[in-house]
């Protein structure tokens, strides 16, 4: 049986235009993306706030996925998280045009009560202190993985300091390492995260894939490139979606070592692949773990030179 | 018998800064970088001018490492190619300070008579015309690959066409491949590529790697990661090197179907991360074939996820 996957971070309504197209309202979030994402691997357990005006539909694609919603809390007259942004030209980078935070300003995580023993946590991009009241509320899980951002490492640096000590893994992109570390070479930077306190470090690089740094064992280092895909229409959530099915194979797989730490940044590479293709989460909708599996197989053999 | 490898290109004295340090009048050029690379897999041939005032000592290293120098015209009176330039922070990028084409700005490319025969032929950057002279030189090879750039894709966009379609193989870096064909997705520019004439495309990324397309078999993209190094002082001649150990190798296998093409990518990363060590072409100094050969493995392993 799988173990038990619980993430905690944002819910949004997000309005945005790339050079495919545009949405407006579109269920997003670095929780859903993780969410939807890993779900293709194992049960998921959602905590999260939204408001009153948080559409039924949306909660019904989360339910539809199996995510288990009972740590969804919706603020009475409140308002749902939204972010507008857009994307040019090879859309490497979003550029916001507008965040109301709204509910998601004031969140305060309550994990359930029959959902403290949960054995992997993964806390989506939040600040600092709310990740690690996330840390408090559970009893020792096998894995904890975290997310961070530059406005964290930039405003509160000692916080997140105390959260690295706490955490088994980081994921952040290229920039952020660069500025945790203050090392430039990403391989070094890695290296450097180790010494705060995480055992692995996945470093996202977007269009160009990941590189996981770990002090485990003697092979520590695994750059993976992103898939090759030819679709890509949106990228929102890319890196959440990466994250979420690597939690998700790391759940079923049960083990945490290098091997397996290498396979789930795989599968990461390849569920992202997936959702980039079609706007917010429209291709999880029909997506299926057997398609997984076969863009596994063939990112293996693109890979066996 | 290893096949033949002819390499046309710029020979260079080059003075840079990087965070590093700062070399004068070293050797580089892309034709040097090649060749030298190249060397570790297969005798070279090397079609290159210099000026007069070229350093009796970097003609040693070039025969140092049996690289054929028959081709290497010596302008009398002449200067040598001199760049100079600089690189900062992530050293993705160099920053062009100075540029004297001196004696290469009339290069006019002889092969040697007895060279006309060779099988595999290297047009480093140049521009189109002259890369199609030598074109005209040779007999039938088995594998012609160029290289280009930005300047020849905007001001010779015609020669270059006509260039294109007397190539099996086109070696360009990520913003070049979407100049060239007009698409911000990398693969499909590397498409698009396909549709100009050559059979497959190269398209370098710097420190995220490379992607092969091709129009060969089944199989036709391999992505791969740039080797993670964590000693980087000097990324210049990085694409010629990769260039040189991908040719250098195709030499030795004397096959150019998929497998091989990837197995020569794997190569050229690898060799290329040698270069980048140190300044110039002071790495190759002492690097073996075994060297490269035992880092071929372990970047093997670690992309065996």
């Amino acid at each position: 049986m799988a173990k038990s996957l619980l993430v905690v971070g944002s819910i949004a309504l997000d309005t945005l235009r790339t050079p495919y197209g545009e949405v407006a309202d579109e269920l997003g979030g670095s929780a859903t993306y993780f969410s939807v994402a890993a779900s293709f691997f194992a049960p998921v357990r959602l905590v999260g706030v939204v408001g009153e005006d948080f559409p039924p539909a949306f909660r019904k694609v989360l339910e539809t996925r199996h995510i288990d919603t009972a740590g969804l809390q919706v603020v009475r007259g409140g308002k749902t998280f939204r972010w507008r942004g857009s994307y040019q030209g090879a859309m490497n980078e979003a550029k916001t045009e507008e965040v109301r935070l709204n509910v998601f300003g004031d969140f305060r995580p309550a994990i359930p009560a029959d959902w403290k023993d949960t054995r992997l946590v993964f806390l989506a991009n939040g600040s600092p202190v709310t990740q690690a009241s996330v840390l408090d509320q559970v009893q020792k899980p096998e894995l904890v993985v975290a997310d961070t951002m530059n406005l964290w490492i930039e405003t509160q640096r000692d916080a997140l300091a105390a959260l690295l000590r706490r955490v088994d893994g980081l994921v952040l992109n290229d920039g952020e390492a660069r500025m945790l570390a203050g090392e430039q070479n990403l391989v070094s930077a890695g290296m450097k995260v180790l010494t705060m306190g995480p055992k692995f470090v996945v470093v996202k690089k977007g269009e160009h894939g990941a590189i996981l740094v770990s002090s485990a064992g003697p092979r520590t280092i695994c750059p993976l490139p992103a898939f090759p895909s030819t679709t890509v229409r949106d990228p929102t959530g890319a890196g959440d979606s990466f994250a979420g099915g690597m939690m998700g194979y790391l759940t079923t797989a049960g083990e945490y070592d290098f091997p397996h730490l290498m396979r789930a940044m795989a599968y990461g590479t390849v569920t992202a692949s997936f959702a980039i293709e079609n706007f917010g989460l429209r291709r999880y909708d029909t997506l299926t773990i057997d398609e997984i599996d076969h863009r596994l197989r063939e990112y293996h053999e693109m890979l066996a030179f």
